[in-house]
């Protein structure tokens, strides 16, 4: 592609950097803001500069935050004996949004992941068990993903939290895993839906 | 939708008034460049502001141009017999990609469209007939989109230029229109279907 001028290059070639967004996607954006008042692009520019470079990590659940300490960890109304660990920030927003967990976090930043390089020493791990010899938490629910990487994330932390604390001391549970809801049991693949038959639950 | 910091939020807020983005894909975007180095996001951010800030329009073509005059019009290969008149600088982007228009271009910047309130004096008329009173110009070239407001635009532009030119001093043409290339008579709609036959073409 061609562009009329070495600006509308630039701004579309560092959109497309993006995760799913494409040259022609970038392209209608910028022409979109060129078309639209000078402020709109100011105020755009401006908010993810001042993302990247002024929010914090609250330091005892390393969540995205404000200020030393995040929301949800100074939140005297959160549940302190449940902890959930999850991989990213956005996890957290997405079981926030379900309203259905009244605990705390720890972001782990990532997962282990062998094949992509990414070793136990590349994720919050001794953040993680300083939180642990904290004697408030009495549960530890595993919120990582159910993939090959997750489980093995899981399998490596739990052998380390035994290392401190007994079965007695502290439960490690991890979230459910079945057919989702809405989902046709028919399409379900038979890893899944065998799972969800021996994890069956009781009618009540 | 809770977000863990206010810069977050607001960069969402920012991006998902891009046309095709909302507030899942944003935040997707937001959570990408606050995970890559920081620099990332310093040049996203002033190449946002550069393209808005420093572009200029062509003084004769009105199209997006760095300089005073772009580089279609300054390019002395360019044929200055035709102008190709299109409503948008990304028209003109489409035309250049094919590689098979050796003319001139004048945006429009808009087309007459009563239903969205866009009269005649919203778009760049009077710069176009100044153009066509330079007497190299042989054809215009209605590169309109064969829209209600496009074939309203061509109506309106002929009338006025035929004020100043005669039929034997310029020759006004729009695109062809018909089944467009790779695509199934069966499906084509009527009105595409009974031009195609009213302006057939001979087999060469």
């Amino acid at each position: 592609m061609t562009y009329p001028s070495r600006y509308i290059e630039s701004a579309v070639n560092e959109i497309s950097r993006l995760p799913g967004i494409g040259k022609k996607t970038a392209l209608r954006m910028v022409l979109h803001l060129f078309n639209e008042p000078v402020e709109n692009t100011m105020k755009l520019s401006q908010a993810l500069l001042d993302m990247r470079t002024k929010i914090n990590h609250c330091h005892l659940c390393k969540n995205i935050s404000d200020g030393e300490e995040c929301d949800i960890c100074t939140n005297p109304k959160r549940n302190r004996e449940l902890l959930c660990i999850v991989e990213s920030a956005r996890d957290v927003m997405a079981i926030e949004k379900t309203s259905q967990y009244p605990g705390l976090y720890y972001v782990l930043g990532g997962i282990i992941s062998p094949v992509n390089g990414i070793s136990p020493d590349d994720i919050n791990i001794p953040g993680l068990i300083q939180r642990i010899n904290n004697n408030e938490v009495k549960e530890i629910i595993m919120g990582l993903s159910p993939t090959m990487d997750g489980d093995t994330t899981i399998y490596y932390l739990s052998k380390k939290i035994r290392e401190i604390k007994t079965h007695e001391e502290l439960h490690i549970t991890t979230m459910a895993r079945g057919i989702p809801v809405g989902g046709e049991l028919e399409f379900t693949d038979e890893i899944t839906l065998g799972r969800s038959i021996l994890n069956r639950n009781e009618v009540k």
